[in-house]
Parts: C-alpha cells; sequence; structure tokens
C-alpha cells in the first residue's frame, strides 16, 4: 500500500509527500513521478504527527457518564459495581468506541490497562490503530490467572506485531506486592515490553506509603528495583524534589493526566519541577469515567493551563513543550519511531482542515492545536502507513456506536 | 416563520415542538394538525437550550494565536500594538468569525466589549444571534468620543431591538474614573440596559485598589453606587467574603471565565464561595487571545474540573450546576426569558446529535455535554426562532472564514 498526499502544508511549506508501507518514504516540493495506490488532495490541509496517549481505560467507554459529581468513594463504589458486570463482549465494543473516539480526536496510540486483554488486542488490531495493551495485575488473581497473564504477554511477543505490544501492568502499589512488581519486571524485561502502573495518584496513597514503608510511592518502587526507561508511571502527581531526581536518573515516564486528576481532585501534577529535574513526560487521558473523554487535544490545553495557573506563571508549560509532549515524547517513550513527519520515520499522521473556524487565522499551527482546535479540525487520520479515518468519517462509525448504544439501553 | 421539530428527544421523552415568530409555541408528544414553514427531524437528536456567553471581545478572533506563552508583560505589549493596528472593518470581520464560532458550538448569545460597538452590532444584526454589546469606556477617551458613545447607547436603547442590546462597559477600576463609573451607570439606568465591567481579576488589581483607596475592588465598586442586578462583572476572581455577601445582596452577576483566568495565571475564582453566598454567577470565555477559542462546551468542563481541582472537592461543581450555569443563569443575568425549552420561552436552543462517538453512551446528557462533547455534537442551532445552523454548516461560513484568513495574511 502506497499514498501519495498532494500539496500539504509541513511546517509552513507546501509539499508532497510519499507513504510506502508504514513509513514516510519521501518528502519533496513536487513529487510527479511515483504513483501511488491513493492519493490526498492535501489543499487547505497542515500535516501533523498523530498523538500517543499513555494512560488509558479504553473498555470504560461504556461507562460514560453513567454517574458524576459523587464523593469519591460513593462513585467508585457505583463504578465498580457495574463494571464487575462488563462481559468480555462488552470490553471489546467499548474498546471499538475508544479508539474510534481517539482516532476522530487524531491519536495514533494508546497505552491501555485494562481486564479482558485479549479482547482490547482484537479491537485493537482490527481497527488499524497502535496500542500498548497492558495486562492487568494484582494481588487479588489467582496464580492460575496470573500465569495465564504471564504466558500470554511472552506468547505475544513472540508475534512481533507491528502495531501492538502487550506489557503487564501492575494496577498500584497498595493492590500489588513488592513481589508482583518483580514478576512483571522480569517478564518485561524477559519479552522486551514495557512496565505500566499507577503510582503516586493520590495524596492518601502517597500518604499510606511513608506510614508502611517509610519511602514514598517512587522511592518504594525502586527499592524494588523496577524503575528504568521501560516504566510508564501514570499519575505522578505525588513526588518530591527526590523523586524527580530518581525517576530522571531511571529515565522512566512520568504520565500527566490533567483531566482525571482535576476531576477526582486527585492533586495538580508538577510540571515546573518535572522539568527542571528532566523527567521524561508524557500525556494521557485516562478512561472515560473520570475524564469523560479521549481527546488528546483538550488534554493538551488543561494541562498547559493547569500548570499555568497552578504554578501562577504563564509560561509554566508552553504550547509548543506540551504538543512535543503528546506527540513525539509519547512517541518516543515507547520506542516507536515516529512523533515527526521526516523521511524514515514510520507514517503516523494527521491532516488538520484549515478550513475549520478554530483553525482561522492560522498564525501559528501549534499554537492553534493546543489552544483552540478540537475533534472537528481532524479531516485525515494515517496511522501505520494505512488511512483510518478521511473527511472526518471512519469506516463502520455508526454500527460502533449503536452497538456502544444498545450496551447502554440494557 | 414557523419551524415544526419532529420527534426530539426532550427531558428523556420523545416530542414534537412547534415554534412560531420567536417562541416555544406549543410542546406536545404528537403535533400533527399544525403546518408549519420548515419541518425537522428530530430523530437521534436530543434538544437543549443554547449557551449564554457572558464575557467576551469577539472582534479579538483575527488575533487568535499571534502571540502566545509570553510573560504577561511581553504578552499584553505584543496584543496591544496589534490591536492598535485593527480598522473598523477588521473588528467587523473578527466579530463575523467569532460569532460563526460560537454558533458552530452552541451559543446563542453573547456578552462582548470592545472597540468599534457599530460594527459589532452590525456583525450580530446579520448573523442573528443575541448579543449585549458593551460600548468601552476608558479614561482616556476625548469628550467627544465619550458623548458619542452615551448617545448610541440611547438611540439604541429606543430601537428596542429584539435581540440585541447596548450598555456600557466601563473597562476596569484601574482604567476608569469613579465619575467615569457614575455615567455609565447612570447611562445604564435611564436606557434599561447593564453596566458591564472588569473586576478583580488580579491579584495585582486588587493589591492596588486596597493601597489606593482602602477598599476591595467590590467595595470600591461599591461605594460608587453602581452595583445592582444590571452589573455584570467579567472575571471576580479575587473576593472576599464580605465582597460575595455585597454582590449577592446587590443580585449582581459575577461572570466566572475559567480559560482565561488559568491561562494568564490570574488565579482561580471561588466557585464555593460564590455558591454558600448565593451570588449570581454566569460562564463567559473572555475573548480569543486569553483563551484561545468562544466553545462554551470547553468553558463548563473548565470551570467544573478547575473548581474540583482548585477546592480539592470531587462535588465544588457538578455538571448540573454549570450546565444551568451556562444557559438558565446567562439568560437570565440579561433578562432574556429563555434558557429552558418551555412553553412561551425564546427559541432559543441547539440540537445535539446522539449518533456522535462523544454522546455515546447517552446515560445523562448534561454529564456528556458538559464532560465529553465539543463542537461536532452540534448539529442545529436556533436563535430567535430562526434556524442559523443545520447539519453543521452555517450559511456562507467559507466566505467568512476567507476573510478572516486574508486578514493575517496581510
Amino acid at each position: 500500500m502506497s499514498i501519495l498526499i498532494k500539496n500539504v502544508l509541513l511546517d509552513n511549506k507546501r509539499v508532497d509527500i510519499f507513504i510506502e508501507n508504514n513509513k514516510f518514504a519521501k518528502i519533496d516540493k513536487h513529487i510527479d513521478d511515483i504513483q501511488a495506490d491513493k492519493t490526498i488532495d492535501g489543499n487547505n490541509k497542515v500535516i501533523l504527527p498523530g498523538f500517543y496517549n499513555l494512560h488509558c481505560h479504553a473498555g470504560m467507554n461504556l461507562l460514560r457518564g453513567y454517574c458524576e459529581d459523587l464523593p469519591l468513594f460513593s462513585w467508585l463504589q457505583k463504578i465498580w459495581q457495574k463494571e464487575a458486570t462488563l462481559t468480555a463482549e462488552d470490553i471489546y465494543n467499548g474498546t471499538r468506541l475508544a479508539i474510534l473516539e481517539m482516532i476522530k480526536s487524531g491519536t495514533v496510540f494508546f497505552a491501555d490497562m485494562y481486564w479482558f486483554h485479549k479482547e482490547i488486542v482484537r479491537a485493537v488490531e482490527e481497527m488499524g490503530i497502535r496500542a500498548d495493551v497492558g495486562v492487568c495485575f494484582m494481588d487479588r488473581l489467582s496464580e492460575k490467572e496470573r500465569d495465564e497473564n504471564f504466558e500470554f504477554i511472552s506468547d505475544f511477543a513472540k508475534q512481533k506485531h507491528t502495531r501492538i505490544t502487550v506489557s503487564p501492568a501492575p494496577h498500584a502499589i497498595y493492590t500489588c506486592s513488592k513481589e508482583l512488581y518483580k514478576e512483571c519486571y522480569k517478564s518485561a524485561m524477559d519479552n522486551g515490553v514495557f512496565l505500566q502502573t499507577h503510582l503516586a495518584e493520590t495524596e492518601t496513597e502517597y500518604n499510606d506509603c511513608i506510614k508502611n514503608n517509610n519511602l514514598t510511592p517512587v522511592e518504594y518502587l525502586d527499592s524494588m528495583g523496577v524503575l528504568n526507561d521501560r516504566t510508564i508511571a501514570a499519575h505522578s502527581v505525588y513526588f518530591t524534589e527526590k523523586d524527580a531526581e530518581l525517576f530522571a536518573s531511571k529515565q522512566s515516564v512520568a504520565v500527566h493526566n490533567p483531566c482525571s486528576n482535576m476531576k477526582l481532585s486527585s492533586g495538580i501534577f508538577n510540571m515546573p519541577m518535572m522539568k527542571q529535574k528532566g523527567v521524561r513526560v508524557a500525556l494521557g487521558t485516562d478512561g472515560c469515567s473520570s475524564n469523560n473523554n479521549l481527546s488528546m487535544i483538550e488534554e493538551m490545553k488543561f494541562a498547559t493551563l493547569l500548570s499555568k495557573v497552578g504554578y501562577m506563571k504563564a509560561d509554566a508549560l508552553t504550547a509548543q513543550e506540551i504538543y512535543n509532549i503528546a506527540t513525539f515524547e509519547g512517541a518516543t517513550a515507547y520506542n516507536i519511531n515516529a512523533g515527526k513527519i521526516e523521511e524514515g520515520r514510520l507514517a503516523d499522521c494527521i491532516l488538520v482542515d484549515l478550513n475549520n473556524e478554530r483553525m482561522t487565522p492560522n498564525y501559528n499551527t501549534v499554537f492553534n492545536m493546543v489552544y483552540s482546535a478540537d475533534s472537528s479540525c481532524i479531516d485525515t487520520l494515517i496511522c501505520d502507513g494505512r488511512v483510518l479515518m478521511e473527511n472526518h468519517h471512519v469506516e463502520n462509525e455508526e454500527d460502533i456506536i449503536e452497538i456502544a448504544r444498545r450496551y447502554a439501553k440494557k
């Protein structure tokens, strides 16, 4: 499969772009000597990298707006009760709805963490997006479940799938023992994958960890020897300066989830400190129950505005910084050779409609994407060299929505 | 002009709605005996009130993304330099772009405050939305300019325009004298209109006012006798408990501008205190330079999430509360008999597409509108009984965008 994009804006210059197999093969002022399987008219469109969403629970899309605005414990109880009723088929359908929503808002990759990982892999395979599918671990799993999970991870790794990795995802330090974290870490290292976990999300988690272990959550993980450049730590709100230095030295990735942290009153991610200490930072939406959408465009705006008011500094996090975090830094965290539109990189990209009112005027595309855009601006999405959306329409989207609606009516 | 909307969801019930002239004339399970000039298929759509944006500088849309992320003073200098070059025609075109953007994201009314008020009135008249056009006052205006402004306000009031009011808008306490505020107040009262002003936006404004007058900004306005139920005070960030009590007793309106206050590192509006003291609160986007879009949908989410994390309480501001503020409370602040879909009220409404992925599933439409929706969910907008958008398309939108683009290229 090859694609030729004609007359598209890239860094304020009009170019033609040739995509062959799954890579940007050639970028030039004019490409007239190549026949492609498909040609896309790039007039009045700008090409940008897609977004890399580093923390999500896609299956929860079926619970969007199920209950809201309750005190945390009552809310969690209602969500957990409902979650317990979700079947494998529900998770498959919920994940498809989530992927649809991500494609429509420009996302090409998500790191997921939820039950029924096989169904999640199935949905990702079919819909053409990239993902790291986290296989959930908690102490409460039976030995059999645990063994099956580890087996699935090592079996999947052998496939060397071009778009999908499967990684162990120990849920959090308050649901997983040291031993379980170590086993997960070993599985991640043995299979060349990643370790996803929730970390230092709430003050309670932080205080309990100090009380029980005389260590911060970050120090506690480090004491197990599980921190390295393949650790992907969602939330990372309660970090001391020493924690940030430790994370930076280990090159572990802190995933900022501003909407979720705000909605659940968890706290404010310390972006200025993370920047100062050189921590690798990525961006994620979290699941639909605590957001309630999966738009990385919205998440970028929340991230930068929250830093600006949280640290009372108008340049605490600039548009260009959060844009890099949401694209290149996210891809790089997962060793995906993408996140920039350059020859030789994987062909993950979006075409943004400059005829959209939110992109007008267009003094600076990055400023508009971070502060003004919404999903209606995204015209086309290409992932791994395949067109997944054109004219803001995804094949079969009506069916995916209808099935999700039927679930909710049950 | 009459409109019949068939089979639309209203409060979870399927109804027909008949709009005659500019009012909801009849709402019933089935309306089969009335011939309307236009029939709209409401299947898979929900009808909701439109949004009332109580603080905006629409003409600034031409400056969207012109410069960003600079320290406040450098940023203001660049914006002011650019603003000084805007002509009457620019403001007209910028306001048209702003109104287009507002219609596309479900807004039916905006309170504006900018130069070239006659051009703003012209744009609003043509495009069919409602507005209170604030005529800007500052001490630096000449006596002639000031007189002309007051004359325009009283002349316009005589028209008794159905969609537009024109009100005096003294800019702020640091640019307007007591005498000017009093003159503006007299003009507002004489003409039965409103008084728009910026109030207590930054800590500097608050501290300077204390230093210069030994009064808080709210007390200082009150000392002039200009606070009543027709005072619309944008920002209102630096309020003491006593200020809130004073505002509540005067029934003045505090307009929350969360995106702007976050982006400019102004501070966090004290919503829990405002609620507790019974202050009338409305919502506004502010202008494009400090937001950078005019979406009330986004503004609602920012408002509730900011309150939740700002006051570390997951129910500090619920979806239903901010939804009422963005619709009914906004309309009521301006004595507009709208903001609810009820017989006898003015026909301002939106039809939201339930086939949109962001509205799926739809356990609770208000939860989805506040936490999940974006402009792509808004299918139809009716203002004052006239259809301004259908199928998410506004007549001539391509021309409005093209003209704005040409301005930026200059």
